[in-house]
């Protein structure tokens, strides 16, 4: 037999932050695609259009008119999944049918008043000034909710129903799975090793650097070991950070530029605006912030769905929803091309 | 506050086959959809193309001719993401960098000599023929491999590549997450109850009769309590069974009976060849064979992904990735639907 070669042979490859396995099989980027091909992003998007309800000026589903916004713009989801004062459903007569209320709120944060602009083509400052905004967010609802879930749906192939640039909070009086299995495997490690799981994880990436994707003095973007969408990431601090609200002026402002200089190598990468979904997970609120929760460490997932081209993705499907995740190309592969792409945007290099 | 009403106000219910929750906002239907709408599915199908590998007498990437096939037809995925003799990967130096070996088959059965036809269209005893195979597949495979993942890509938006009708079997050397997850929970609920938990489960659906969608005297088609998709379903037996293999001929045709029901709702409720990724769970087999696995019952799961109408879909995305998937309208809801559908297929209907 041939010596084991990662780009040849799969294997399975253990994602100690959800407890899970992925499937490795890089020599299936070898096959032909005849599959779906998506429509190539739309085009052009009016940078003002005040039949958008996103719009400075816009009048909204509820018949409210936006601010004249010149920066970030605050509002309620005029459709939420989660309101505040939902009644208690009744106690459950059987253990397979167990039902519990669910409370929360969700919100709506416009990261600019253009809507034909993107994160990786904002000012670091303009970014600055959303990180800013996503940290008050977390104390205001924080104070209430045990979680509050901060997340960017970008492109129409990741069910972004709005091209305006926008992230969306859903806070919630419960702990939903993900987070849960997150603190779950977090804590373990904790109590075992001693040291915070991603702290540790960080430190080991930065001296095996073949995941690495940008650093800088605060933050560190690698491919996990156990990525599961093609070019999916983790944006981590260096230092031991609980909350984003815990990071400093300086870590904010390093953190607006690592983001700029991640999302303009995903929109290099097939010269597009890049579709992914993206969210932070740090740790619990609301009755926990009087808790230790010292195994938690503060990231960023970004899960962006396209594998060969800017009309190609990859489809978790069948044996993917019943069995187990499967990725085409090894996670070291996907880092190397993010990492040698170039930090210029295709659409502002000088030709 | 008003009384608890479940298509009015959002709660979380308790999947027991994954211990995991989901979010169930049915007013959230009401928000109009503005975002990405898919294309239709390919209209034109040609019944014989010798340029389709999966056609009788086509030649396929590896230069091989098929026969001319009459009914079923199996052979080796050109580009399977599991082959039996990868080499050993070393060993790992952290906990936190963990890979091991996969090993594993991956095999094509198409259904039918024609291209353009689908399981709801077949004969019954096409149908049969095809759960025989099944069958036989899980014998051979799992004579070797502990899990044998038999599963359906129907439809493009479900990353299915070729129109043929088809699945795949991919059997694999290790447990993958999601039948551990469902052994892990059949286990504890035998465990605790003494009763297999889904046996226990169909029991119950039969008397509350609001999720169910068809039944016959074997079997049972629910809307599960804890769907996450839209029009998901969940495909029971209603006695014991652990395997494929253990139906008897008469359990076989019944399945052969209810898939062709089920099936034609689905076409019929958008009036589309309606997509889904389907599968079965039942037992682990290969070492697991020799073991007491009296916790598990047989069954097939259903994930269509669409929402609204032929053209828009559930978008699975940034909430759902990173905190909980949510669902817009009930099960309750889904199951009346698909209920209250004819079971006559709408292009086979005399006008
Ligand atoms: O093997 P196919 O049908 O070409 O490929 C499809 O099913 C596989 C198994 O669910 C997935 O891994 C692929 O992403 C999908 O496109
Ligand atoms: O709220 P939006 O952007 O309209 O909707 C999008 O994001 C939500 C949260 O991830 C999902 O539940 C929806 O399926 C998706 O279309």
């Amino acid at each position: 037999t041939p010596d084991f070669d990662q780009t040849e042979h799969q294997h399975i490859r253990y994602n100690p932050l959800r407890d899970m396995w992925v499937l490795v099989s890089a020599h299936r980027m070898k096959r032909p695609w005849k599959g779906q091909v998506e429509k190539p992003s739309q085009e052009y998007v009016p940078r003002h259009d005040l039949s958008n309800p996103l719009c400075p000026g816009a009048t909204r589903a509820n018949g409210m008119v936006n601010p004249e916004y010149d920066s970030t713009f605050l509002f309620d989801n005029d459709f939420p999944a989660l309101q505040p004062d939902a009644p208690e459903p009744g106690v459950s007569d059987h253990s397979l049918f167990q039902t519990k209320a669910a409370k929360g709120v969700c919100k709506v944060m416009c990261f600019h008043p253009w809507s034909d602009i993107t994160l990786p083509l904002m000012q670091i400052s303009e970014i600055k000034n959303v990180i800013d905004k996503w940290a008050e967010l977390l104390v205001d609802l924080g104070a209430t909710y045990p979680w509050v879930q901060i997340f960017e749906n970008k492109g129409a192939m990741m069910g972004c129903s709005n091209p305006h640039p926008h992230s969306q909070v859903w806070a919630s009086n419960f702990l939903p799975n993900e987070p849960r299995l997150a603190d779950r495997c977090q804590r373990e490690y904790y109590r075992d090793k001693g040291v915070p799981m991603l702290l540790e994880y960080a430190k080991q990436e930065m001296q095996r650097k073949e995941r690495v994707v940008v650093e800088n003095e605060d933050w560190l973007v690698v491919v996990p070991y156990w990525a599961t969408w093609p070019f999916q990431t983790l944006l981590l601090p260096r230092r031991h950070v609980l909350r984003l609200n815990d990071l400093s002026n300086e870590e904010r402002q390093s953190l607006a530029s690592i983001m700029k200089r991640l999302l303009t190598k995903y929109d290099n990468l097939f010269e597009i605006s890049f579709p992914y979904s993206m969210g932070w997970h740090g740790a619990p609120t609301g009755h926990q912030l009087a808790e230790d929760m010292s195994h938690w460490q503060l990231h960023a997932h970004y899960y962006p769905p396209l594998l060969r081209s800017s009309t190609i993705r990859k489809f978790m499907v069948g044996y993917e929803m019943l069995a187990q995740e499967q990725r085409d190309l090894t996670p070291e592969q996907a880092a190397e091309r993010l990492r040698n792409l170039p930090e210029e945007h295709y659409k502002t290099k000088a030709d």
